[in-house]
């Protein structure tokens, strides 16, 4: 689909010296030559079946975590990346168990769940109480004093499907406030509507956050056909008594690494342009699409980088962030120790939103910059992207330096069935398109390499950013 | 969808009237009003709804089975039947517990697997083994002697998707036979690729056969991600090698039963028109696809034909069978108690196929009869349903009565994505498309009404049937 969009590549290369005059011809070229070569280049595909096969699930602090690193490390050497590197980071160990959820009342039914991440366990005899069912935050909020006393809250509320994620970053409010709310109110246990929009009835993961000023209290997650028979139980007008087990627990904090390395820079003076992803993934599945596709891409257009002439002029730093899932600790860990460093890094990019297509080019840049930004957009629109804006948050791992101000490049992969399998047991291989990851890898690739051959200082972005997420 | 459709409905009772010579005008303006009032009749996505909510899975001799048996007892008198009653059944009551499926090597990854119905359980230690890879029974035959001695061997030939259910019946047979086929071979356990079209990460269960002459050795299967990530270690070169566990058991067998309800004719002397669909379920999902909307789409046809003028003139009897999952008990009790009264069933249907749509209207019929199937046709014609040929099979429950001669009404519904959910977890409620579900309950309705109303008899088949199902 991609290949017969590349005929005007004469026509795009003169457009793109019109827009990005900061750029040479001689780049530009390259630029185009670049993406073409990405097209053809199944290297991307090849390291997510690699990492999905050789490694699957890898949960921070997990075995699968461990060997993960040891991935990562030996196929960086192996793509011949240079400076390849360990950054020790500390992450959490929470083992998930098993979880069980059943309805006694008034129709038995077993329906599978997952704890959410982080929840404690419950005894062995597990919780059995009535539920409260409620939309969200806000409907917990209007109930009267006590509603909620020594039960079980459902949390129904569907998650809406986006292009662009903002329906789950609606919805993820219950999934991460939601079980100390309901403690708060004296709630024993809370089950959850998946934050996520497909009907195949696999229940949906990911962290939930204990407030210090709440009792804990377990939390799972329900599948939305599941979700919608309990909803149907409540209908029923009649009680509806659960009873759940989870098995869940922590161990001792453990040591897990971000893995670096590089592809050199022509000029040793020159800055860094950071191109990141997390390795950490889920359990669940086996991370293909979070972030399985992300390592891959970065990777790759890193790869591709190496073997474009004129080499790049700063430092491409691929950083394979650990545990983002679970605190974010490899990124907060980056910022903190690379400290003065901070100085020599010009640009970010980060993918952790599947494996494509990009659909836009955002960014978040100083006002002079965006010609750049247009100039790239103008190499990768024959590959069907468009201009993207400058409001670009570049993603959960890039926020402690996007706060810093950080110049952000921003490829918008297509959100639309991403949230069908993320965070799920369907989050496998056979999610990632071929066609689609090339495209990506080829747009990050150009989207680094020009970003690399900026003259001129990309700065400092002044503007206030949004909250972390 | 089909609502618009609906509008040339004189054109086609005079034109049934043209081919259905059989047929009284009355009759066939009261199979059209029936047509339209089924289309806006909802009960048949109440019933599939009250059943997957209220009972839920009912595997036979399980729990479920018993509230299902109820369940049906009670519907069937609120919805007018007459001479509701059981007929017991002697069924199996296999306990599927828990399986496990472990790579241990080259790349140690856990998959999600269901045994095979029936499936004998292992120790609690399991069995560890290398695998040994084969497409099917054909290829497991053509391996040099001993290849499978000590082995576990992994059948990956994949399910082909079609509209008929062709796909599915050749994959079936590695289920059914590939344990035993394995065993005699030497091998001490089976993994199968799911016999399915999903790439859901959902394994697929259903009955396994064991062969008397040769040991039985435990069966799971997995979900095709999970089978071709397999098959990539496998590719890998390495030796593969896998731990399994079953827990799974049989209890004693236990007493489950066929539930029938009537719609007496007006002529006490005339004979019944069978409408049958399976009560039971497999367990991992709630039975909506397979077969708690053939139980919906029959129990909804007939309820109809009782509120439709003039009364039918045969009896319509509606037969809720017993395990048909896990050998086909219900049927074959119901042939042979049936005995002599197995003179006064004229013509039989069942709904075993999914929620609809219907496409074609199919039948096996004595050729002079042809033209009264044709009329059937011509009053469904406009819900999309075309003409579907002489060589119905009916479904696996009327295959004793196929095999006695008794003619069949087949109407056939679209199975294009029937073997995605089919005895997997994801056969759920919302798999049902309550628009679809209408029209199936419709054409079922206008084929049980206008088969109650032909002046003559409907005879017996004389040419040979195909093999049991």
């Amino acid at each position: 689909m991609f290949t017969r969009l590349l005929a005007p590549l004469v026509l795009v290369t003169v457009s793109g010296i019109a827009y990005g005059q900061s750029f040479t011809p001689k780049d530009m070229a390259a630029a185009a030559e670049l993406r073409d070569r990405a097209m053809n280049d199944n290297t991307a595909y090849e390291l997510v079946t690699s990492l999905t096969t050789e490694v699957g699930p890898r949960a921070a602090g997990s075995p699968g975590d461990r060997a993960a690193v040891e991935w990562a490390e030996r196929n960086l050497r192996r793509l011949g990346f240079s400076s390849v590197r360990r950054m020790d980071v500390i992450v959490p160990h929470w083992v998930r168990g098993t979880a069980s959820f059943e309805v006694r009342s008034p129709y038995p039914q077993s329906m599978p769940v997952l704890a959410l991440g982080g929840s404690i366990g419950t005894a062995d005899t597990g919780l059995t109480a009535d539920i409260v069912m409620v939309d969200n935050l806000a409907a917990l909020k209007a109930l009267p004093p006590g509603a909620v006393k020594d039960r079980i809250v459902f949390f129904a509320g569907r998650t809406e499907r986006t292009r662009d994620g903002s329906g789950y970053g609606k919805a993820v409010q219950v999934r991460a406030q939601g079980p100390s709310a309901a403690a708060a109110l004296g709630a024993i246990g809370v089950v959850i509507r998946s934050i996520g929009t497909s009907n195949n009835r696999f229940p949906h993961t990911g962290a939930l956050s204990y407030n210090i000023s709440a009792p804990r209290i377990p939390a799972v997650a329900l599948s939305n056909p599941d979700a919608d028979a309990l909803e149907r139980q409540v209908a029923s007008g009649k009680p509806v008594t659960v009873s759940m087990t989870v098995s869940a627990r922590d161990l001792p904090q453990t040591l897990s690494a971000n893995v670096i390395g590089e592809i050199p820079g022509t000029d040793p003076n020159a800055e860094i342009v950071l191109v990141g992803a997390h390795l950490d993934s889920w359990d669940p599945g086996t991370g293909a699409l979070d972030d399985g596709a992300g390592v891959a891409i970065v990777m790759t257009a890193a790869k591709l980088i190496r073997e474009t002439n004129p080499k790049p002029r700063r430092t491409i730093r691929v950083v394979l962030f650990a545990n983002e899932e679970f605190g974010l600790s490899g990124s907060l860990t980056y910022a903190n120790k690379i400290d003065e460093e901070f100085s020599r890094h010009a640009v970010a990019l980060e993918s952790d939103f599947g494996a494509g297509p990009v659909l836009q080019l955002a960014s978040r840049v100083p006002a002079n910059l965006l010609p750049a930004i247009q100039a790239v957009q103008e190499v990768v629109a024959p590959l069907g992207v468009e201009p993207g804006g400058n409001e670009a948050n570049g993603g959960a791992d890039l926020a402690p330096l996007r706060r810093l101000g950080m110049p952000l490049i921003g490829p918008q992969l297509d959100g639309t069935n991403y949230f069908d399998v993320h965070h799920t047991a369907n989050d496998t291989l056979d999610q990632v398109d071929p066609e689609h990851i090339r495209q990506a890898a080829a747009v990050y690739a150009v989207s680094a390499y020009l970003a690399a051959q900026l003259p001129v200082s990309w700065g400092r972005n002044t503007t206030p950013t949004p909250a972390p997420n």
